[in-house]
């Protein structure tokens, strides 16, 4: 199986080819990326040099296309890519809102394919497998939404919690790539921390989307991303008021873990953890775990839950619906341990 | 004046010294160390060579005592100096709860001086200046409850919230002291984020205690600290459902800032910024920077705060506390700019 | 094959696991630790609970054992495993020094066992792998010797340099391990650099050791280390008058890189790369990248060198060394891609 | 006196604001800036929102200026001023070199004022107190020279070594600027450590000027310049042949520390002090500190010396040179402590 990875420059892009690298059934033939066309993958990646690929201004001919591209761009050179018949990954956020009303609010252009959004499905694997396996564009979900949503789906599905919903998020600098800016310059990150987003995340929609049809006309959404001095990793911590008495702290405790155990106990990257997780815990690898307790004096539900962004949150969740939708087992190419400390 | 700093040789006292070195009206002539009794204060922190100070097993003769010492060991050394005519700020957790009960069931350990407690004024100095100036036991609040209590007071006084309540802080790793364990060494906590205290942090009865009397029955705060990779600051972010209209967003965020403006236009170190705030513009100040706005999606006020927590969050606060008790100027010896970059 | 790992609560132990779990030929059967002992490996290291094992306090029945004791407790574990007929990698520092007088001068104790000494094979795997293949014990080298022998050993074997040597080394932190320290405390490290091991680092014999053989009498090495905030890496930056005229620059610089690639092109983990090495481009594998050029100015010759410490300076070449005792291809489980960024 | 800054938007002139906005004798009262011109220096650096000043694009009426402003720009802005009659202190590259021809070599374009090259003092305040009180321009110099060249001043002049000299540096990235680079984006700098400059630094030139008077026709220097992550400090580790016999180690480091007194044991702000120094000792203010020791092993002097660069390797130091040069305390509004941990 032959893969494509357009825009290969970026820092999705890159880590989606050092896990291709290892998985034994694709091929990397083709990684396209504008600015570095002509360089060897080496040159701009050293980390990757093991690969011999040179960077193409056009994707060559391929069996499959994960897309690396910033939103916009990445639909305009997908939707050609579908019709021509390739089935695609696309890392971007273009087809992760069914509205193209909504995407236009968000993204501040109209879409650029709104014939292919009804078809395409949301990847956030776990909760879509089925739609993944035969879906011909799969749009993976943002970083910060795979966490939250897992975090809080079985609660809100149970109905645990209705849908007043805060979800603060501690995010690494890579989720903001490769991009130049001073919210990305090291004397300006380290040893600072700030939120950020205050007027409203992108990030938003997916999450109310994904959420909505499970807490019906009750959710209220507040979701306050922050930047802290560090590369990789994304820690939520989700509050929401109980709305059952789930008995003391230890038994109401006990109750959340075997019901996020009843949703997760099988999943293979989401892992329900017996205590507060840290992102460490998943540098590299393509886990999310998740850690719901309760706040017993205030009584609220709290779920922290954590990622490594550029693996479960973009490059990771790429291969992991890959696989689904080429039929192969969900893990091939994914089985890396955390690299720790 | 002669001050002398109990525990000089943990962060917060060795701050004391730091700030009090360029006070013109105040001279440290004793500080105390067990471990380190007997050797040059520049032999333990050669940053504060320029002061030529013998680190003593016992405190020598002033007129002022700052304690940075542990809870427990702080009340039992400052209640004879107290009862010896000495005026003292504390900056351990000893002095700050009203009730021997509440402090045993959080601290684990009856109160060392339970006779002082009554007389003893929690110094939050913007809330409490004119008990402060006549105390003779001031307790310096804890470094995340003077960012929170500061962040919500205003919008809880004027009703504009009930107290339902969460404010999820993150942290820098100074404020978990120079102690040496696990959680604050380096390599597991660099490139790594957790939350921690899920059970209940010691900084939630102060932050109650504080809050109760203006939010009355209602009161119901989540409060979780989160570890991230830097030495100095703290940020909090504080949700609050809106209990009033306050208009359209730009409408909404003037009236806020406006009525917080009212509460602390004239205070020299609590800043309404006009845009969120970062650590990085506390570090090494008595700053504390707020920012309030609404989620007008969800109908929630959000507040963010930061501050240094060796600063404002320990030693700066002891020393604005000093001089207000000394009527001196507020500001003496507390003027300095930020370090930034 | 069941391999045994001694001390496995440590960083050199831990990484030993992680490499060794998506080992193909070897299974982890048994893993010891004092303090842990009885609790599951999961718990003391949530990112290897994939692996299901409690920790021990005496190694079970294995085939092969990886010491990751701190030295003189290793010796004296190793020396009865030896004797039983087991084959061992040490990663402390018990074997790699032949002399035990030179032994005893650094560790400042006496061998624990010498007559073990004569046989041990110093493990820097590229210089001696054939001993290795056929040794009972393997002293695997220390994390600083490994990059900086790797990077001065062709020009001094050609007789481009002799033994004037200047290695400055740059080092994260978790080389210093788990044991706790104010040197490895977060707050004193981050944000900060120095030097240390000025009278002499217990590294240095053991550099002096394997070049001796090639320079002769006019080895004079300075070696100072570095402590940077940062938990992976070293980079080491050596120095050394150039004895012939290489030519102008360029061509200076294409002879060495010829050079070197003679003695390493055909090394599937020593990379002589084109440009000045990062740390992060071997950040997780078993890497030594080395660039060698000229300063045509002062006429000397520089060969910087950056590898992973916990990996090619520690887990990964007991790996390496391990495959090459036991005949595996010697890169079996060590393919991993450098995470970056 | 009113000062004026030219190019307040980087970081070397915000620095040299927070310095002066605390200096009794001074007020800034012009700041200029081409992009930001027209905002207030509060909406670009928070920090310093307590000065109340516009930028703007031309500098307005001062007593003396300092110039922030980039290599080539400042030359061309100062030569005018100077015509004026003002006196400046430039912290740019311009007017360091006493060659126009060595500038043009390494500075790549032609010297925009030759002509006051002449005059122009080289501002290591140490070395030359006496010309800058009464220049007109005082070039200030750059960071690493300032800790390389005080580090083996001593040694060099005293006939210690001869100038077979390698001086290794280890820089935070705000060296670097507030200009945007991949160099010093977050994710390429965090977890990661590299050499750079190795076909030869524009800092070598300087060092090589002012050390070739004292060393003559020996002084073979090797500087290599690294990036580690952290956002200030620099520390220089510098090594040379020992020429002469200082006795058995202990002895010897006596002598040397004796030897680095007498030159610098009365200097405000070169300490030399007894045990290795470490960045965040200097963190903020105006030191450079100083540890000379031998390697008695391979008979050599080290060095090790470190400085804040953006107060002693530039702000600090050009208010150092402002004092001197206008007759006040040379330590006036520098005394501020280093801000540790």
């Amino acid at each position: 199986m032959r893969v494509g990875i357009l825009n290969v420059t970026g820092y999705a892009g890159a880590e989606t080819v050092r896990i291709l690298m290892r998985h034994p059934e694709v091929k990397i033939t083709s990684v396209t990326g504008r600015s570095a066309a002509g360089q060897k993958l080496g040159e701009v990646f050293p980390h990757l040099a093991g690969l011999d690929l040179t960077i193409e201004p056009e994707l060559g001919d391929v069996d499959f296309v994960i897309s690396a591209l910033p939103h916009k761009a990445s639909a305009e050179a997908v939707a050609p890519l579908v019709e021509r018949g390739l089935r695609v990954v696309d890392i971007s956020a273009d087809f992760r809102l069914k509205s193209p009303q909504v995407y236009e609010e968000w993204y501040e252009t109209p879409h650029p394919a709104p014939g292919l959004l009804e078809e395409a499905v949301y990847g956030l694997t776990e909760l879509h497998r089925k739609e993944v396996a035969s879906a011909r564009v799969v749009a993976n979900p943002g970083c910060y939404p795979t966490g939250i949503i897992l975090a809080v789906f079985p609660a809100l599905k149970e109905g645990i919690i209705d849908g007043q919903l805060i979800a603060d998020a501690k995010s690494g600098v890579s989720g903001a790539g490769r991009s130049l800016s001073l919210f990305t310059h090291f004397s300006e990150v380290n040893e600072n921390v700030q939120a950020y987003g205050l007027k409203g995340h992108r990030h938003l929609p997916e999450i109310i989307q994904e959420l909505e049809p499970v807490a019906g006309n009750n959710l209220a959404v507040t979701f306050v991303p922050h930047l802290i001095p560090m590369t990789r990793g994304i820690l939520a911590t989700c509050y929401a008021p109980l709305k059952q008495d789930l008995g003391d702290p230890a038994t109401a405790n006990r109750r959340l873990r075997e019901l996020y155990l009843d949703y997760y106990g099988h999943e293979p990257f989401v892992k329900v953890v017996p205590a507060p997780p840290q992102t460490k815990h998943t540098l590299g690898n393509n886990d999310c775990l998740i850690y719901p307790c309760v706040d017993h004096r205030a009584n609220r539900l709290i779920v922290v839950s954590c990622l490594d962004n550029l693996v479960k949150g973009a490059a990771g969740q790429a291969v992991q619906n890959m696989n689904v939708m080429l039929g192969l087992p969900e893990t091939m190419g994914l089985e890396q341990t955390a690299l720790y400390p």
